[in-house]
């Protein structure tokens, strides 16, 4: 990953740090090799906004062939229906209460809005946001195939399609999130096959009720490799647009496939064979473990090893790479998703360095 | 803390979750009480603005009291400059490269500033940015005290004031941050024991060469309880504002002085013994252990176990707290800071959860 210090090198006069830096060659790369991974295997690709929170991303997406996108909360959808976005699916369990009654209303009537839900409850308060046009809000029921965080059992998929047929609202289809393929290299097959085998029961559960599964949405970039099923209509991948550390450990990217890196200035270097840099937990969140550390140096073996707010700690053990202070450095995050919380915009670069553009992290702050 | 539920029950019809939530009388009282414990030992209080990043919340601490504040980084203290804020100083070894040199000029003429050294390189770069007027900038000296992150040995702290004064730059003190006593309980006398032994070791030296420490500047919320030497003459707490489930263990504040919590409702509810919450990582950051979990549900024993991006996964194991889908309830942070960087504003209530403001979060995503 030494190609990083080179677009680095080549860019750092004109930026300042900590600064998330996108290869954009790259990263147009990973969209396009994605979307023809899918287009191959006639999966429609829609992709999760989280990673980005970006406008100027989510269009290239869309100009690549993306059907529409995935956003992962109400505030996030807002931002990219109000930017022209005009098929988007919220794919949470959203409880619509207070204002986020009329909020959802309005974002169906500005895009096809799709929104997902995993009870009874939550359907009745989503018909009751909708108020007298129920039937321009499409759900998705979400089933769990193993990750244990939200979802029904499969087999319920169909009742609930049901109860939201019952009060007006269009059911569309299931989807599910294999979150447990993350946990290893060999979790991404088998979390892919569980998947495959919840979609496969919840579309039979909604056959069972007379209901049409047309979308059938599977996630995610650890296992969309082995989303392949033909049950599968569409995959929600958010990593592979900048990939991480932690995708490339499950074998889900390569290091040539990284697109994003934050660019950390070495600041301080009194404890031997250690230094600091001006990245800490507000550009990279606490994602990590003292074990694989929080965040790696590209191009050399270091990791950092704790984070401060704005401090990382650098232990310099094989003696090769000793950066001074005021030397710059391209840190690779473990996970890339918490990186657009933090900064105004995006350094835009591509692998030589030398263009610069900014675009701006358009959702970020809109967590509601 | 049961106080933090009934606020949020009378608040909730007016909140969209997740949402970070600021009772105004708890918060105000933790100003005073500080501002109080510095004025009885004849400390001055030069607040860290990391953990609110609001102009508002730094105006009521300079109401309080406060001298001026404290900032991370550059554009944070211009954030503060720019309302108003005329004394800043910028505790952290600053590298002024790039453009952060016109804007550590433009802040040195806006505001009186002070800037954090450890090391003559930065002093060079820092004299280098002021150009023919570095008697605009004051710098205090960085010494280390065990925290092993940033600053000097304190017997170097002399040396590296008279590297400032050759160049024009205003040597004016030193500073320390006792980042070690976070460890726990035991760890914050101790730590403010060393933080003591390390300022006065470098008073001495600057001494030693003909350099006056009008500034002797010590952390921190933890450690500010035994922070009481007459070397010191400055506290730079930050976390005091709003407290956390850290500081409550670690005895740096009580369960009736937090004053921030972040709101948050059940979206789901299929695992047994078990809710789903829309507060995850994006709104708390990764802040805890396997062990002590990753926030808690106020006058409750639960504790979120793991965290997603948009999902908390909070266990239910004794049976007497069951919130249903579509509840809200208000998660305690262990680590305050991070969560303002998820946020556009802060829900401000009192412990009636009666009134309601919005104050912005002038500075996220300054961060370099």
């Amino acid at each position: 990953m030494n190609r990083l210090q080179r677009a680095l090198d080549a860019l750092v006069e004109r930026i300042d740090t900590p600064a998330p830096i996108v290869l954009v060659d790259v990263m147009q790369g990973n969209i396009d090799r994605i979307q023809g991974f899918a287009d191959q295997r006639n999966l429609k690709v829609r992709p999760h906004v989280k990673t980005h929170k970006c406008v100027e991303i989510g269009r290239r997406q869309i100009e690549a062939g993306a059907v529409g996108i995935t956003a992962g909360n109400v505030g996030e959808a807002e931002v990219f229906a109000a930017a022209g976005f005009d098929d988007i699916f919220l794919a949470y369990p959203i409880w619509a209460a207070g204002s986020k009654k009329p909020r959802i209303r309005r974002l169906a009537e500005s895009a096809r809005l799709r929104v997902g839900v995993d009870n009874v409850a939550a359907i009745e308060a989503l018909a009751d946001a909708m108020g007298d046009e129920p039937d321009r809000l499409q759900v998705v029921i979400e089933v769990d195939c193993g990750a244990r965080r939200s979802g029904a059992p499969p087999e319920a998929a169909g009742d609930l399609a049901l109860a939201a047929r019952k009060r007006g609202l269009v059911p569309v289809g299931v989807f599910t999130y294999p979150g447990h393929g993350s946990s290893g290299p060999d979790a991404r097959k088998r979390a892919a096959q569980d998947q495959e085998a919840a979609l496969t029961t919840a579309v039979r559960s909604l056959a069972d009720v007379g209901v049409t599964a047309e979308v059938v949405s599977a996630g995610s970039t650890p296992t969309l490799e082995f989303s392949t099923s033909s049950v599968i209509t569409e995959i929600r991948p958010g990593e592979y647009v900048f990939g991480d550390l932690n995708n490339a450990r499950l074998g889900a990217c390569t290091d040539d496939q990284i697109a994003l890196f934050v660019a950390g200035t070495v600041v301080s270097d009194w404890v031997p064979d250690q230094v600091i840099l001006d990245v800490g937990t507000k550009a990279l969140s606490r994602e990590g473990s003292p074990e694989i550390g929080y965040g790696g140096i590209a191009g050399t073996k270091a990791v950092l090893a704790k984070l401060n707010e704005y401090h990382g700690f650098l232990p310099l053990p094989d003696g090769e790479f000793r950066p001074s202070v005021g030397s710059v450095v391209p840190v690779v995050p473990n996970h890339v998703c918490p990186v657009v919380l933090g900064f105004e915009e995006l350094i835009v670069t591509d692998s030589t360095g030398t263009s610069l553009q900014r675009w701006s992290v358009d959702a970020r702050g809109f967590l509601n």
